[in-house]
């Protein structure tokens, strides 16, 4: 079975750099077998790539591309805290904030922007439990925010 | 003492099949002695049951009867992952998701559907810890999403 | 180096009285060497002090203020359960909900009044992962709720 490492480099995704903490807290944490990573927004070179609300400024594929990156940043974390993504037992869970308007009702949707590629890249270990909710308004003016809980290896 | 199955039939409820994933996740996850259930929505023979806002189109007393049935499908993700009530010996946290007009502000008696049920079942093991909290939208519309952690006896 | 309750006392902050839950659940609940906290309010004396929307009826500082009185009252629910600030391992990670306008971007500013608070009392064990999002409303009109896990020595 290719590991997460070798699919990543097979689907020739770009990782980005992980994102400093934007404020008083820390990125990720590890503690026992579980890694804690901090809600992820869709940065990209430092600045913020998907900005606005599902339902006014987004359609559900644009969400979808945010919460794919936020997955990305979520892979990113990952790799700092562990050094690389084949340390990864399991994705536990993953929580999805979307910012939207009131009559939005596809955060699952755009949520699948994340979970599918944590599928693509860890496989079987990458099915998770989730919860998708619409918010109404995220730091920095962010369309998506995702963290996640992490199993390791 | 009587047992969850026990309480179960004498308050003669009915536990709905589990509902599948919405999208690319999964119901439930087990790691170690932790159950973890991924959000779930007042679903009824596969449509929502529930849907609106409370404070514009739903009153407490409505949304108590969402968060209840949110409650229900939590007992069906327990039974479909351990085969049996019995087997739980603490839910340790819900989280629930209230979509609300910003000026409702009853959502942790919203939140009671769910959390008396949890008492009404599990007994003392069924005392929880909580966040309540109002969201602009939620998947499918859905006036409650509740997830759950649940520790394995 | 200085205990936790050193530094509380050195700083002279006054810890509320644990406040009971406001409803149908527990304020916090020990597992295994987890110590989960349920969504702290703003509450003094049993009333609510900050109430309202960011961006609407508080500014970011306003704002701090709440989330550090959310703060304040982990602390306090951390001392009921376990006697003593002391016995804190790891503060792991909280989850900020702030009542916000749509146009509202600053939760992660505003979440800083609890974070900042758990780095001056549990210094670099109070460094914490995180996520801040904007809520359309909390329960009794709160501007902020916080919930935590925490790891016990």
């Amino acid at each position: 079975m290719p590991s997460a490492e070798h699919r990543l480099q097979t689907l020739g995704l770009h990782v980005p750099p992980p994102t400093p903490a934007a404020a008083s807290y820390v990125p990720y944490l590890i503690h026992g077998d579980h890694l804690y990573i901090s809600g992820q927004l869709p940065m990209e070179n430092g600045l913020l790539k998907h900005a606005g609300r599902l339902g006014d400024d987004l359609d559900t594929f644009a969400g979808q591309q945010a919460a794919r990156l936020c997955g990305l940043h979520i892979l990113s974390q990952i790799k700092a805290a562990l050094g690389t993504l084949d340390k990864v037992s399991a994705i536990i869970k993953i929580t999805g904030y979307v910012a939207s308007a009131p009559d939005f009702h596809e955060h699952h949707k755009v949520l699948n922007g994340a979970s599918d590629l944590m599928m693509e890249i860890f496989g079987e270990q990458g099915r998770h439990t989730r919860a998708a909710l619409g918010v109404v308004a995220l730091p920095l003016g962010a369309a998506v925010e995702i963290e996640a809980i992490i199993k390791i290896a």
